[in-house]
């Protein structure tokens, strides 16, 4: 399997994925998506949103601000315990995060480090909204979406009529000062989130969780990812966060280079049964139990958070399941397991087998000679009616030979090449050619849209 | 033609926006997109990216962090020049953008607010980035999304070969600290931009500038603004900022309640003649230029963001051309744009007069009797299959008789409702019925998306 050494060097060199601000020596744990990276990121955004909101009938959409009042935050839990533990070397006074520590790292100003006494260090981005700058002005970075949702829950049950069991989907980016961040983007400050919370009858709880921990775990395998590469780890009691009653983490085999098989595999995605506890922080007149057993009552909240069961006449705080994905994790998932390299002739053919509904170039036309004009302009003229009818990314590239053509849009996972030579001239066809057979298939220009998307689906 | 109020009513009703953090009184200058809004915004950013990059053959796209580190901003400008003046009330104490001054505005304390003298406000978001809370970690959430595009200028041009002219398109949000946000989503702090950087070779510039307002105006006109809501503007020579060479605003009509008729309109976005100001800002070895004639040389760059002419064997900075629009502002366009009301039988029907492109659900289908399992059972299987096949947001509703159903898609500008009634049960039709001329059809089950992907074209 490949490892990540690989994936990042093709994703600099063909524009997946750039450091952020390279001109000026990066910004740790950030990163820029090119032209390439762009269109994964937009095309796994946008098969998760058609699997769980269109072709489901019990989801509804949302997009939420990243900066919220600072309440949500308070009452969330957040402000008190979204920590993690730091320490700091006393000799070279670097910091870090006291759980990811590596013993061999030596410290710039001796052999090892001399550590202080781990202490607490929120992850939260703070900042200032509006003109004066003082504490009661103070709000966060998102460190998940999952809060703009909660927080719209009677907006949202208000404006569709909803019944139970029914969910909310959203898509955006959260934030996590990270003290370590690493990993190209596995381990990020700024990233992007896809998060469900299900609303369902207290007592259904454990069955839903159960599907949706099945319904996520086929997505990733309906996508392309191979099986073995990805784990359900159900989490033991001792592990759960306070708040839940369950936790399933699907995890990925980011790190095939480690020794130790187990440390291989890193979540990609976590399946929670939450129960009502975040429904009971932001709800009027509810609290918040922190994980000491603290209760803070909430005395700013304006709306109940209830729903009202017709059945029972009476009004109740649903449970939630809540499936979280992260979309730079799944995009690294998914460039990894596709990734292959063959030997064809003698040569090594590097070729990303990526779904096509993922590809981020649907079809590449190609002119066999780009100093004939009349190749030239058939072959744009056929890129920009398949376009036109398709709504695919497809583009036309004439910057080399044909074999190197080939190759170039191997490495990228375009599904088809489409090559206009010079019989097209007389003929009106093209030459077809099948990214992972390297087969090719002689098509009528006129029928090359309906022959390919019976090949790409409805991608 | 609608007013805000109108529109600010119905987004809340039915699930188009709501107020940011609601739940906890509000932040200002934030909004949250319903189950409809996230539909249709994300159909307005499709619908450009769909035009700008993927119908072009001289595009490409990217996707860069918010925030970035610090020394783009210095570098930009951003860090010393990007305030709004400000005043305080020596009385009541509150702040004001000097130029959005209202003078009928009382003060809390008094008949008139006693104003101090304007001073420049930066109205960028500032936050630590990193363990250590001190200076030299301070990053802003960026106030625009093209600086991310010109600092990977070098890297889109070396993944890509790319030759002049080309453009770099991006979508996504960024951050203005407003003093006073304001009309909805007009005015807001945390808002979504789509911005094209497009180098073209110095000369050439003012030729693709009137390219790109002219393109620019006829997206909004192709996709349903009326012309007569929509203006160009040329700024005179003093108005412009003291980079550009020339701006075109494209404005629409947004306050058409306001008396002074050239005050209804207000920008929607700006086409920009940068030159090549904003690459000599970030190359290596270049220099900022303030518009007090200052100038910042660039001594933290670390690669040239210049281009190899071959015909001239030289190296140059491209000219820009940049077509910045609003999101949400482009949003509000649409859905102001399409309201109407009509009276049908001595009532008021609301119709969004949507595109069918940006539409937020391009399909309903509604049972006739919900309380007979057949109907309901076909109503859904209908809904179900046509969605797989489209693709497009189709949803089922049974929540009230079938006259009201219409009258709500209507208002929320479905193109299309199909009905499943007791003649489906024995023929397999259902009925098609037009939001815009409410004529009704009827069509075989098996034809229905053939017949639906002909009127709705590829949305």
């Amino acid at each position: 399997m490949v490892d990540l050494e690989k994936i990042i060097s093709l994703c600099k060199r063909r524009g997946f994925i750039f450091q952020g601000s390279e001109q000026y020596c990066g910004l740790q744990g950030t990163w820029d998506y090119g032209p390439l990276g762009v269109e994964l990121k937009n095309n796994v955004k946008r098969a998760w949103w058609r699997r769980v909101v269109y072709e489901r009938d019990d989801m509804e959409g949302l997009d939420t601000s990243i900066l919220m009042n600072r309440l949500v935050m308070k009452y969330s839990g957040h402000e008190d315990t979204f920590s993690d533990p730091m320490v700091d070397c006393r000799k070279c006074k670097k910091r870090f995060r006291a759980d990811h520590i590596d013993a061999n790292e030596k410290c710039a100003e001796g052999d090892k480090h001399d550590f202080t006494e781990p202490r607490p260090f929120n992850l939260m981005f703070k900042t200032v909204v509006g003109p004066v700058a003082d504490e009661s002005n103070v709000s966060y970075l998102r460190p998940e979406t999952a809060q703009g949702i909660f927080i719209n829950f009677k907006n949202v049950l208000d404006s569709t009529n909803r019944k139970l069991p029914f969910g909310i989907a959203q898509i955006g980016k959260s934030y996590r000062n990270e003290i370590t961040p690493r990993n190209f983007i596995f381990r990020v400050r700024e990233f992007e989130q896809m998060e469900i919370e299900f609303f369902v009858m207290p007592g259904d709880d454990e069955e839903w969780h159960k599907k949706w921990v099945d319904a996520r775990y086929n997505w990733y395998v309906e996508l392309g990812i191979k099986p073995e590469n990805l784990r359900k780890y159900e989490q033991a009691k001792e592990e759960l966060a306070h708040y839940a009653k369950a936790t399933v983490d699907l995890l990925y085999r980011f790190f095939p280079d480690r020794a130790d098989e187990d440390k291989q595999y890193d979540e990609v995605e976590g399946i929670s049964n939450r129960t009502d506890f975040d429904l009971t922080c932001h709800t009027k007149g509810g609290k918040l139990v922190l994980n000491d057993g603290r209760e803070i009552p909430n005395t700013h909240a304006i709306n109940k958070l209830t729903y009202f069961d017709h059945k029972t006449n009476k009004h109740l705080l649903p449970y939630v399941i809540e499936p979280s994905a992260g979309v730079d994790r799944a995009t690294l998932a998914f460039l990894m397991d596709s990734y292959c390299e063959e030997t064809v002739n003698d040569s090594t053919r590097v070729v990303l087998k990526l779904n096509p509904e993922l590809a981020p170039i649907k079809v590449a036309v190609l002119p066999l000679k780009k100093n004939n004009e009349n190749i030239r302009n058939t072959a744009l003229k056929v890129k920009n009616e398949l376009m036109k009818k398709s709504g695919w990314r497809t583009v036309y590239d004439d910057t080399a030979g044909i074999g190197k053509l080939y190759r170039r849009q191997d490495e990228i996972g375009t599904p088809y090449c489409v090559t206009v030579d010079f019989d097209t001239l007389e003929d009106n066809s093209v030459t077809v050619r099948d990214r992972d057979t390297m087969a090719q298939e002689r098509v009528k220009i006129e029928e090359l849209q309906t022959y390919l998307s019976q090949k790409l689906g409805n991608v």
